[in-house]
């Protein structure tokens, strides 16, 4: 199984797991955050980009992966992506190269999928 | 062998290592960290529900593995530590909830331990 | 003006800026954060003391300050909050130190309010 | 002064002092910066939205507000910025609000300048 | 009153509330500090370095501003401090820069004290 | 394969796809990154303690291995190593015993290469 089957299928296991725990805490998060990148004062491409960049600050693999698929769902190009992630190295410094490197692996599997 | 035996495990083996290393700031750093969890003015079920979260809004998988199976351990429920949790993840986030699907995922084997 | 007037003066200016823009994501953020410490599985004391360590070891002062105000109203004494902040110190390091001063002098002069 | 003018006072005349210590990996990473925000595959105003959502979520507020002029500069209007603004605290959690306040407050006082 | 004054006066006033709170824990993290930077396998100037730039790339204000005056009680130069904040500021990336322009001036300061 | 080729194999095939990718800002940052820590006013040794710490405290594991495998190339002994990895924990607290623990692995395995 790639890259990309394996994180969507944890992925949607565990969050039926976690919306099953009836807290209502977290089951207004996922709400939120479910409905916070449809198109609004800004475009689903400018709110993906907005995701994925600050996922990249904060280090966490598995959200810039999840928005490494939505990119590439609402049309961003490698160009446009990697130039965001540029401006995130920057941004972060040399401690967020590791996550890059996961980055640009999960974006290289997700063409061929 | 299962997820809690795994962690168990290297966690183990590794501190015995850290602490055969004679490195003397990190052997009183252990020892406070044994101790700062006994029952004081505040009673242990407050203090490991302060680890739990603590460790997960800071998203330290292992710190959160850990203090999940001491909760379990001082009779915390599920009802308990889901709630805890919520609050942590609102504290700290959407970017905190990979580290929360990790989280349900450990509370579960745990059961079966 | 005290540190503690001043602090809520500020906030409450604010929050209602913030509300009156009509962002629904953050509108709604706020409705949650208010429901969160509410009674439920753990009782207001053990959440305010989650709010509270969590917010020394993410170290934001602010933050530190509102929990401090809610510990003080729902009764926790200076010995449970100090240990409380103990055990957060040690998770976070001694970085946290400076925001523990903080917290110290703030905790004081809600003795006088 | 103003909130703004003093931002941009202190930041510029911190900067010349910073340039003029001859440190040769700071002056490459100013201008990097100076560099990294201009029109490319993506248009100023995302990289200026990105740049305003990674510093919040990095709860920098200098970051933030040097950003927050930027957008200003470049046509971004309130209703964007403050959408952009939601969806960086949904990620970086209420731990980002007492940022948000300091950003609404700026943000005002820029439209006076 | 100077900035470095200003800062020493704060310090010293709290860490004694703070030690007069009884709170064994962080008594002893505190005493833990004060030895950890003492000549060991490593001299003090190297572990200045490492307090200071941690401080920094961990953007804690405070803490850098003790680190920059310990690196001079203990003979740093001008040369050798600036080439370790640049190497933190390129690992913790653009994001510490306004803690940088508070350490540079706070730096300058310290020679005229 | 051992935990260093396994690392080293990956972080090179990594590397090589994101220089190939064109991306202007992060080529000069990679650049700019293998220039930082040459000797200078400060030694390579020096440097490369300011590199594991802050990777340290940052808990960025990648950045830590990397680093202890150049601690070890510049003749760096465990004695030397295991006080500046004290000192971090110190600073950065409890939180960063999980990745003290693969630090410890992997210096291990860098004694077998």
């Amino acid at each position: 199984m790639g890259l990309v089957e394996q994180f969507n299928e944890y992925r949607s296991k565990m969050n039926d797991q976690i919306l099953a725990s009836d807290s209502l805490i977290i089951k207004r998060i996922f709400n939120l955050d479910a409905n916070a990148y449809q198109d609004g004062a800004l475009d689903v491409k400018s709110k993906e980009l907005i995701g994925l960049t600050c996922s990249l600050v904060l280090r966490c693999d598995d959200c810039v992966k999840y928005h490494l698929g939505k990119c590439k769902e609402v049309g961003l190009t490698s160009k446009e992506v990697n130039e965001a992630m540029g401006i995130a190295t920057l941004i972060g410094g040399t401690i967020v190269i590791p996550h890059l490197r996961r980055a640009y692996e999960f974006w290289e599997e997700l063409k061929n999928v």
